[in-house]
């Protein structure tokens, strides 16, 4: 006689039986990958081998490096920089390890309330006292070139917004050029619009006043190399209402 | 005989124009700092100098490189890395611009809500495929010095907030120990932690199960300038309970 | 014969025109929708009508109470709740405008280096000294129902990890439970959590000490209108623990 | 003879001693705080009361609220709005439990950048399907008094920075003004921001094109209880220059 007690799953049931299967999958996937990895060569593996190299040779080359690097940090410039490989700022400004202290995200944007750039500000201006601040964009930025089209991007799209606001505010401009100018032309007015907002945080404000921490807006050319500087100068009535709107005191 | 209608100020009027004083006195201030600098030199003017010199010369050494990069990004590696000017990710690693793609802050800290290395690590895994990410961080770290300490940072406390909580959870262990190794554990433990973020944001388990996405835990010595691996494997029960609570599909 | 410069658009000019139709329509849509609401009869139109019948029977009911409120905010409550509609803080409690400072996010999570909450923490307590935090999940939460599910969630994602870090934690208890019973459990995990993180922040601290600030977990039961309170009781090995961790001195 | 081996303390142990003395105090005043508390009448726990006597109330009022509300919730209408006590919004709406979606920070200030108020917006117009967005600001705004006045407010100032930018830009209107008309008309700036900002979130331009959701922006006065629109009118040039600029498609 047939089993009456039929192992019917209530729909709960079912999606946890479900998810458990897909779970497995994934896993033994995952053991599968780590396997292969441990024993092929790769990029990661063999940049590990230059580092060790790259070490010997310093101590070799310049054997006072090391030994004052462990005694502590004294950079003079904080670079504020695009996440992008082809933009690593110490390499390009000709300088060493301890020259640069260093901010990178996509696009080189600098949001008002975003507390990651904001951490590294406070540190390097109160407490390192750097002397320069530099925000660099580049050319050919693909964040740039994001949001100039109009394909969704998840999580991107809200870090990407203030882009899309300037261009918005410069569509007339934009429109009149080709994409490599639009690009390019944007790239310049987010540099212009981070030094604006760099100047607006109290800290920088004081330490301009106080010691003359010295703000730059900068373009690099992934093409030849080279960094140019944007005039960031403001008119005298622009600095006062600048001062009148941001300046505070305990 | 006396004026009657002395220039009595209102209260609002009289902080009015004190706050006028002291931002025409600050103005003065910045002009005149601004006239200086133009005329001195400094770190960063050699810099910009310096930038001219090595482009000029990896164009003689290296001359495919730039017009090889003018064509995109192919980078294999993100390094998440400390925001320290002893760090800086391609000098280290022996590497090249285009290698590797980066995005650095105070102590190399990851906020489950943070927006600008969320859209880094997206960026990243996602549109450039990259096969490794690394999280690096190193001795000597001030933002880890500062968790270990008790004093007020304004703004650098809710960002260092996780070492604190790290600090709370290690404290008997970290209470055994010296300062020098305290600090040092405590890098660790952070690097730790950011690798298990790492793998509970579905960008990063997508792109482990599908294309093998390997994920890294280094420690960078400033005093010899070596990066030393950390151990970040798991149990297959922990790798499971993990892909239960965080793996997502459309 | 027939002209040889054909009309030709290059792929950028075709990019472009797609885009402007498809903008076109867009916008005429929006126009469309536009003229149909201004005419509708709504729920937010009665929502206005109703606000000014509210605002004249408070006149009639309370005379002093708009007065009172014109004058200044003195709140002993800050309530952190969910933004769900069914939680709203100053009904339930049976309390009047002016009584509740309020935040309301999805799934009332606190993240570390949320700026939002930071700020609004940061005013109640140093500006308006309240007396009382009240951090209050409640019954059914969706927020906590899709951190238990395993649906890509596009921005909400980051928003609810800490809900599936605490899934992972407890994975074997929740599992052990009716959906029902560990949709109840983790937001009681996430109630605690909250609390916890709350007793981390440096301006809490000062105030438990200073003037006896006081910190509650509640659960709202939205099936019968009545507010639960959670043991929140630490031992005195964890108060030590914690204030050795996350007290701060200028 | 006097005993050799004096007690002398390092540097590091006599800051590891100092600070667990202070620890010790603290601890102590924490327990003394409870102690008194729990016996205490005060604030909250009355509120405890009324919300058993609001439920009771309820329940035989409208018997149908509570198990209606049991099985989800249905709002028509998501609330942006400000923390302050003195602006519940389901009261001044004459609403119930069940009718309003709600966020409220400091000042009603929506930052681009901002994951709280991004993920309570995507959850409402795309779950939710809210048919109405309501941003109101309010007369008498603590927040945006703050942001006209220049007072250093750590953690708040990166919160308010909009409504500095707001400042600047309207300097001279706003320095004509008396401080009370200043402080309205800065209320109803940071409104019109936010609306703006609303209109360029992808999940809200969609849900305008596809189903009608409309976005309101309102001033609630504190001193009378009533709630004023603000004209939010867009010419077709601006909203076709929004569309092309913000528009997204998969």
């Amino acid at each position: 006689m047939a089993n009456t007690t039929a192992p019917f799953l209530s729909h709960h049931e079912l999606h946890k039986a479900i998810l458990a299967i897909k779970i497995l999958v994934t896993w033994n996937e995952e053991s599968r990958l780590c396997a292969n990895i441990s024993t092929s060569s790769d990029r990661f593996t063999s940049a590990l081998h230059q580092n060790k190299d790259w070490a010997a040779q310093i101590a070799k080359e310049d054997p006072s490096l090391f030994p004052t690097l462990a005694n502590g940090q004294y950079p003079e410039i904080l670079w504020i920089g695009c996440s992008d490989s082809r933009c690593p700022e110490t390499t390009v400004l000709g300088l060493k390890p301890g020259d640069v202290f260093v901010h990178r995200n996509i696009a080189n944007i600098l949001h008002a309330g975003d507390l990651s750039s904001s951490a590294v500000i406070e540190y390097a201006v109160r407490y390192l006292q750097v002397k320069h601040i530099v925000l660099s964009g580049h050319t050919s930025c693909g964040g740039v070139a994001a949001a100039l089209g109009n394909k969704q991007l998840g999580i991107l799209d809200p870090w990407l917004l203030p882009l899309r606001q300037l261009r918005q505010q410069n569509l007339d401009l934009l429109n009149s050029m080709t994409p490599e100018q639009a690009n390019l032309k944007l790239v310049e007015l987010n540099v212009l619009e981070g030094v604006k907002l760099l100047k607006q945080k109290n800290v920088v404000l004081e330490a301009i006043e106080q010691r003359g921490l010295q703000i730059h807006g900068l373009i690099y050319d992934v093409a030849c190399g080279v960094l140019r500087q944007l005039d960031t100068d403001e008119s005298e009535e622009a600095i006062k209402a600048r001062l009148t709107s941001f300046k505070t005191d305990v």
